[in-house]
This record gives structure tokens, C-alpha cells and sequence, in this order.
């Protein structure tokens, strides 16, 4: 039995969660819920050395610190990571991992998580990864469908069609759904059988690159150009700028997933969120009797349905407010109704816009 | 024609404005309104030397610092600090300052003015006082009576009477009003001719003195001889701690006004404001074209009718609110609905019955 390669993309920024997550600090390296970050969450799913191999991290060089910091706090020596020169979004970076796993094992299998998911029930997990590898040995890519819990217009959806046979628990891909419109959203849901495509994928690294190659043969030359004139630096690997700068820019699911062949999905329930918000956070979260979150020194009176987030040093005090976001961290302070939490990006973006004047 | 001696009354410990104010920084200490301390602009209301003799402050022990400072800044050398052994209420602390004010000249007028109240129409408070003066001169004591502008509940009322002889301007008082019920209140202000009284007052030292030994003989007694004993220390005048001790505890409106002889009020509207929150705060800022005041490094999207003050250093953003408070300072941070602004007290309350434990 071949081990799976965890490759864990830490590429995404998650303004959403401004003001803790910002550029330089992004949500995965946070610990919002309460557990660890989601990174190091990420990682002991996959720390099952009698089943998974070293892991694998794609990160961008601002990120580099955090994620040796992680490691090194989850005790793991022996995870290899890949720093991106630059941002080419998920397909260039799968490739990336791709090339490093097939150097070291021509038959590896690779399982990609993105690094700020949370998963409650990672048995569940575990367990259609199992269900998938039959398929994925036969050379299928496998996606993971997220049961939907309500019609969230914020996630690709994918359309499941007929069982595979020898495969319990896979079905063949009808087609992937793009984020829809809340109508279609809503269709989606009452009609069953589709799911949310959390971008996770297991599959061998030659059936990934092989349909990228077919299918994105520039980012597939660029990608393997930067790898095979890589630089190691213990455990970090250096892809050659120059070439993976020439890489198209895409994302996996548009730029290999929609056009591949063999697309499987393994319906799953662990428990899943993107933790794409604060109000994600707050139906994460442990809740008082009156149904706030509160972390870290907080003083509620007469509140309800609030998430209320005091980083150490500070305390946040709130009386008669109801289903608000209230946030202190750093030098920052975010106030926001629960259901308008998304409109922080209003903020990040007024922030670009306006930098403060440097001294 | 003698100068008036300002009596500035700053033992106030402003828990309303919580996090600003404190019990160590109170409220007339703070630069809440955008134009320095209230305390400084209490100082600047009587500054005119033609007219006013330099100050007698009265304060507690832990305020003295932030006094001196706020005399120094305003470039006041002359001003006499007079340092309360322990908070006695007002009464007490009358006494003590028109003690001091009768040594130095046995006809002194004296001034009485809370440090933590707001003026905009400074030349009307000073007319008003210009109107009183033949009154003052005469015996009487003098309340300055603010037009209510709506029902409140937190002060008491003047009911004036006849219009006085010899005196354009002045009337005679009827009677004083505790803090009414609200249908009291109503009924004052569809009636008429009730006054707020801002506890302010302008009367002879000896006359007021002569009060007190009337109705409060043991108060007077004490403050006499905590006068007599007392300690100078440049311009700190120390009264006798254990003679003032002794003293009772009271305000002077009960102690002394309601009860005396020769009582008038002069009706005044000087755009006055006692800041009793920070609801009161939001009415006097300037706002924004969305009728937020924002203080500091603030950022407000499609937000309506909100205070949102951010200290030095720190830097608030919302999106989507109406009608709150926000107040982010050293490492606290209050979030309440405007018009629930009093029940900051909640919140001193449950931190004075749960402190922080001690490192």
C-alpha cells in the first residue's frame, strides 16, 4: 500500500476574517476556533504516519515563518515546503506538489486540502478518503461533496451522476456547477444530489499531471521547468521563479477539474466549514445561554447571538446588542451585524485604498 | 466692584463615560468634546481676570496631578488647589473653598461651577451672571436655571417665581424639584416656568457660610476648623483631614439651597450640557453627513447615527450599524446601543464587584 502525499496548499490571505487575518497573517495561521490554527488542524488530519506520507506545504514566502512555526510546534520534522515565488492561484500550485511527490515515488497519490477548513468530524473524512482510493488507483480524481445545509452562493457546486461500480460511496461527476445565483442555489438544494465542491482531491500525481498537461500544456511546462530547476534549502524547496512566473495564473477546479477525465466525487459530511466569515465563526463556536460567543475577556449584558472576540490584552464589553461581530485585535476594532459580516472586505478594501501615511 | 471668585468643583468620578473615565481619570479630565478638558474649559469660562479673581479648585487626592497638569496647560499660575481629605459631597466642599475665599476678602462672591460641564453660549453664562450680581450683592443665593429641553428624569428642577425688584432677570424660587418621575417631568415641562438646575451658583461666602451655620451647624463647624488647621504647600491647601472627617456627607441643593432664605435663579440657555454620557457625547460632536461622530482613526460604511470614538492608536471600523456607541480605549472596548448609554453602569458594576486578579 502505497502512502498518500498530504499536500496542503497555504495560499490564500482570508480577509474575510479582517482584522485578525490579514496578509501577512492570514486565517489558516489563527487560532480562531479555539483548537489550534486551521493549518495545524489540516496537518493532524493527515498525521497518520501509517497511511500518510510527509506532508507537503505550498506557501507564498510571506508565510514561511508561520508555517515552520506550526510544524515545529505540531512536533512534525520531516514536512517538506514549497514556497511559491509568486501567486499563480490552486492549478500551478497542485502542479508544483505534483512534480516534488512523483520525484520521490512515481506512483505517489496526493491529497490536497486547502490549509483553513475546519473539520469536526475527521473520521468521516478518513473514511471517504478510503472509499475513494480504489478509484483514484484506477486513475480517477476524486472531489469530496459537501452535503449543503443551506443555498450558499458563496461555493462551486458539483452535480453527482451515477454510482462507480467497485467504488461504494463514489460516484462519477455529472458536472461541476459554478457559484450559482440564489435561485439556482436553491433549485441545487431542493433537488438533491449536489454538493459543495470544498477543493479538496485525492488522485495519483502522474493522472493530475497528465490531464494538465493535456489540458494546460503552458502551465504544465512552466510548472515542471520550476521544479526541475528547484532549490533546496533543507526543507524548504524553491521553484525557479523565472519559470513558474511564466505559468498561467488558475484556479484547479477551472483550469483542470471541469475538463478532466475520470472526475469521481465522495460524498461526505465531516463537519466541514471554509470558515469563510465571521458568521462562520460564530456557528463554530461554543455559545453561552444567550447563544454568544465569547473569546478571550469579554463582558456581556443582556446580549444575544453576538460573537464577541477580545485577542489577549483586551476586553470587549457589550450590553443590549444582538446578533452583532465584534472584534478586537491589535490596534483594531470591527463592529458588523452577524448577517452582514461579509462586507468587512468593504473595509479591507477602503484600507488599501487609504493606506495610513508611513512616519 | 469686587472680583468673583471661580469655585471649580472636580470630584466627580464620571462612570457613565466608561472606558474613558474613570475613577483615577475622570470624566472632566478627558478631551470629550473635541475642545480640551472639560475641566480646562470650566477654567476658560472664568478666566477673564477684569471680572474674575484666580481659582479655587477642590478636588480629592487622586486627581491633583491631572489639576496641576490641566493648570499648567492653560498657563494658570495663580490658580489654589484645595485637596479634599475624602469625597464629603458638595456642601462640604462649598464650605471649604468659601472659607478660604473669606479669609483672603471678607465681601468674596464666589462662583460654584461643576468641572465637568459643557457651555457653548459662554457670553450668555456670563450675562446671566452679570444679572445676578446686584442680587448676589444684596444676600441672595443664586441657581442658574437651564430651559429643559425634554422630560429628564436624572435632574432636579427650579420652579421659579416672581420676577425680583431691582434685579432684570431674576426670580425668586418657588420650591426645588428632587429628580422627577417621568410623568413629573412631563407635566414640568408642559407647564413651564421649571428650570434644570445645573448646580451652579453665585453667592457671598459669608452669606452662604451663614446658611450653613443655620441649617448644617455641625457641617459648618468642621469645615470651619478643617479651614482653620489647614496645611499649605504652595498652591495646595491641605484642610484638616481629621476635622473634615467629621463632617457630614451631603449635597449642598439638600443641605443648603432647599432650605434657605433668599434663593434665586437666574434662567439662562447656554448651550449646557453636563455630559452624563455617552449619549450626550454623540448630541454635542460634530457629525458626519450620516450623523455619525466619529473621533480618531474611524471607519464607518453604511453606518447611521452612531458615536464611534477610537483613542490614540487605535482604529475603529463598521460597517452596517445605527444608533451605537463605540468606544475603543487603552485596551477596552464598549460596543452599547445609544439609547441604552446609561447602562454603562452595568458594566462598572460587574468590574467592581469582579476584578481582575492581581499579577
Amino acid at each position: 500500500m502505497n502512502m498518500i502525499v498530504p499536500v496542503i496548499l497555504s495560499g490564500g490571505s482570508g480577509t474575510r476574517l479582517w482584522p485578525v487575518s490579514t496578509g501577512t497573517a492570514p486565517k489558516q495561521f489563527q487560532p480562531l476556533t479555539g483548537k489550534g490554527s486551521m493549518f495545524l488542524q489540516t496537518l493532524e488530519r493527515a498525521a497518520d504516519r501509517g497511511r500518510f506520507a510527509p506532508p507537503l506545504v505550498v506557501c507564498g514566502p510571506a508565510h514561511v515563518a508561520h508555517v515552520e512555526a506550526d510544524l515545529a510546534a505540531a512536533g512534525i520534522a520531516d514536512a517538506r515546503i514549497i514556497i511559491e515565488p509568486a501567486a499563480r492561484n490552486t492549478a500551478p500550485a497542485i502542479a508544483l506538489a505534483a512534480r516534488v511527490a512523483l520525484a520521490d515515488d512515481p506512483a505517489a497519490t496526493i491529497l490536497v486540502m486547502p490549509a483553513d477548513h475546519v473539520m469536526t468530524d475527521v473520521p468521516a473524512f478518513l473514511a471517504a478518503i478510503e472509499a475513494a482510493l480504489p478509484a483514484t488507483d484506477a486513475g480517477a480524481l476524486a472531489t469530496f461533496g459537501i452535503a449543503p445545509s443551506h443555498p450558499e452562493t458563496g461555493y462551486g457546486y458539483i452535480a453527482m451522476g451515477d454510482p462507480l461500480l467497485g467504488a461504494p460511496g463514489v460516484y462519477r461527476v455529472r458536472r461541476f456547477v459554478e457559484k450559482p445565483p440564489r435561485d439556482r442555489a436553491e433549485a441545487m438544494l431542493a433537488e438533491g444530489g449536489h454538493y459543495w465542491n470544498a477543493g479538496i482531491f485525492l488522485m495519483r500525481a502522474d493522472r493530475f499531471l497528465t490531464e494538465l498537461e493535456r489540458q494546460q500544456p503552458a502551465m504544465a511546462s512552466s510548472c515542471a521547468t520550476a521544479v526541475a530547476k528547484s532549490r533546496e534549502d533543507g526543507a524548504r524547496c524553491h521553484p525557479d521563479a523565472e519559470a513558474f512566473l511564466a505559468s498561467p495564473s488558475n484556479s484547479v477546479d477551472y483550469a483542470v477539474m471541469e475538463g478532466a477525465e475520470q472526475v469521481v466525487v465522495a460524498p461526505v459530511d465531516p463537519g466541514w466549514s471554509d470558515v469563510g466569515g465571521w458568521a462562520a465563526l460564530h456557528e463554530l463556536g461554543d455559545k453561552d445561554e444567550s447563544k454568544n460567543v465569547r473569546l478571550g475577556d469579554v463582558i456581556a449584558i443582556d446580549a444575544r447571538g453576538n460573537y464577541l472576540h477580545a485577542a489577549t490584552g483586551k476586553r470587549v464589553a457589550v450590553v443590549g446588542v444582538s446578533d452583532l461581530i465584534v472584534v478586537a485585535h491589535g490596534d483594531d476594532i470591527l463592529v458588523i451585524p452577524k448577517d452582514r459580516a461579509q462586507e468587512v472586505k468593504a473595509i479591507v478594501e477602503y484600507l488599501a485604498a487609504n493606506p495610513p501615511p508611513t512616519a
